[in-house]
């Protein structure tokens, strides 16, 4: 039976990046050797990096303009930590949007003071702040664009004075924007990147180099930056798949083309919910996500029903994240708009039998 | 033409693990998904980190005696600054036998003291040191049970009354050893046990949580531990790779077969090393590494021919690191005696012809 995958990461990539994944790790460009059996210092797979590094500059329209692209390891979660490091003297504004914002500030409090400059904590984050100042003489201020959780999204993004860092962990690739809005941008590969094990951070060299301590050598940037991205053994299978996603998006017409189809099934799946009686949305209309659509059902009764539907179409991934319950459907980039047809199908098939 | 691949890392792995895990990234358990695009927190996927985790345990012996195994990204060099972070209170002594003894030094120090307890550095790491007394006081000893680039092992190890920590990143799993005389073990994954992407730590739950720091989430092991190796998203591929290596250890008898191997494989080069003239070892006998055999050609003139022969014998990744020069044969637990036979052969034809 065909999979529809809704999974919120790890999560479904390109059947074609699969594919030649898998040939990778038998015979490698060729050569007779695995992907994963050759140094990460040949000749291959340094091309590999090089090319995956410029493809995520290109397709951000980056290029020349003062960025670094690196694939380091530890995923978002060690760029909590290495943001603060490498960044914060003495203090940073932090927009909390939920579970990762959170976690974010968690790590930055050990670094310097971390100023909440807007909150939706008071509505379990089904919204994102607006209507905040952003104060002066912050090191920087760091946004989540994306809030895989809770399924809101960032439409328009504050103006600072000082450098803006975004955690684009669940939305990147997937919007046209102006990126250099952004002075630091990481995303863990798992979404619309790649395999989990790699972790992509974009950064513009002159934000570096200004704190006071010393930052460890696999925490700082610099050293990354110095080193191509290759300082230490680099997550190969990772970095390769990823390489092979950005080639494949880049195929497809870039950001803008698949922005086209991300709109196009988000607008279908979210008018089915709001049509739909059996569902309700969980964020609030406005800051809806493209990527992560949370909605719950009305009547708890037709749960079971409707959890036995989705697995008889063929639907992975839907259950919504323990801190919100109902559903969510995750629908990255490499997800197709028939995929989210046969949700909304069984959707409404739900309300004729509910 | 068959490859044989001496490379130091990334570096071969058993070809039915290959095939597994290149099957496993176009359909997981027969499930229609890929390994790399379901949830990590899926049962299938627990299920691989759980048999990992226990089968690293399980080889090394160290079952049901206070430690606990874990799949961290950040490769081994992160592990220098995450064995000094969660355990350097005031002064620790660390065994200089090469560069990654070095550079573990090195980010010790931003956070105590560090006693070089020996060093062979005088030689250029040729040789392992003995003979030295560890002071007493130490928050711990650090040692690099393998020189990877230098070719040479420990074949004893210091007693201590502190912690005993070990980066075996290049021979773990490779002889048979009390484990238990080391309170923290690390290993990239990328020798002995899998793909680049992935570190194994073995560590002895009493010794942590010492330190009068505050240490970030992800940098401590007892975050780790406590989440069962799934604080944040694990690098997927690269433990699921990792587990299929264990398993394939497993079946053919664990540590005490491989061992056996290995050794056939290490006396077959080294005595070639040493009864052809055109050849000489570059470390210390004694110190000779069963994994890394370091040599040189004895006149220079002879290099281009023998690198011709070498690669159409298909003999693949066995130049020297630039720090030492020279010929370096990296003989892990996946390389079979067949292929060491391949490149003595062609080290005899050189002989022959020289
Ligand atoms: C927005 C966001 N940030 C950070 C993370 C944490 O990523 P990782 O598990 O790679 O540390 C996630 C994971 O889903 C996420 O969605
Ligand atoms: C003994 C030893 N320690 C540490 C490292 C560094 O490992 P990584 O590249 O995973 O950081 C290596 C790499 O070859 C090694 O051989
Ligand atoms: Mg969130
Ligand atoms: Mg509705
Ligand atoms: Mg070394
Ligand atoms: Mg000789």
């Amino acid at each position: 039976m065909k999979k529809h995958n809704f999974s919120a990461g790890p999560c479904i990539l390109p059947k074609e990046v699969l594919l030649k994944a898998s040939e990778a790790v038998m015979d490698f460009n060729g050569s007779g050797l695995s992907l994963i059996e050759i140094s990460h210092r040949s000749k291959d797979f340094v091309a590999v990096m090089e090319n995956a590094r410029s493809l995520a500059l290109e397709l951000l329209d980056l290029k020349d303009k003062g960025y670094t692209a690196l694939f380091l390891q530890g995923g978002a979660s060690l760029e909590f930590l290495m943001v603060a490091y490498n960044l914060l003297e003495t203090k940073a504004g932090y927009l909390n949007t939920g579970t990762w914002s959170d976690k974010a500030i968690k790590e930055a409090k050990l670094f310097g003071e971390v100023i909440e400059v807007g909150s939706s904590k008071d509505e379990n984050f089904k919204y994102i702040p607006k209507g905040y100042t952003v104060p002066s003489g912050l090191d920087y201020l760091h946004i989540t664009s994306n809030n895989t959780i809770f399924g809101t999204q960032f439409k328009k993004f504050p103006k600072t004075d000082c450098p803006l860092i975004c955690d684009m962990s669940s939305d990147i690739f997937s919007r046209t924007m102006d990126f250099s809005q952004f002075d630091l941008i990481y995303a863990g590969a798992q979404k619309n990147m790649g395999p989990a094990g790699t972790t992509l951070v974009i950064v513009k060299d002159d934000i570096l180099g200004k704190v006071s301590r010393k930052v460890p050598s696999m925490l700082n940037y610099q050293t990354h930056i110095a080193k191509d991205s290759m300082f230490n053994t680099p997550s190969v299978f990772a970095v390769y798949t990823s390489m092979l996603t950005l080639e494949w998006l880049k195929n497809l017409g870039g950001i803008t083309a698949i922005e086209e189809v991300n709109e196009k099934k988000a607008r279908l799946l979210y008018s089915e919910i709001d049509l739909n009686p059996v569902f309700e949305g969980y964020a609030n209309i406005e800051d809806r996500s493209l990527m992560n659509a949370t909605f719950n059902i009305t009547d708890e009764v037709l749960k079971t029903t409707f959890d036995n539907m989705l697995k008889e179409a063929g639907i992975n991934g839907l259950n919504g994240h323990r801190s919100v319950g109902g559903y969510r459907a995750s629908m990255y980039n490499a997800l197709s708009l028939e995929s989210v047809g046969v949700l909304v199908d069984v959707m409404s098939e739900m309300e004729r039998k509910g």
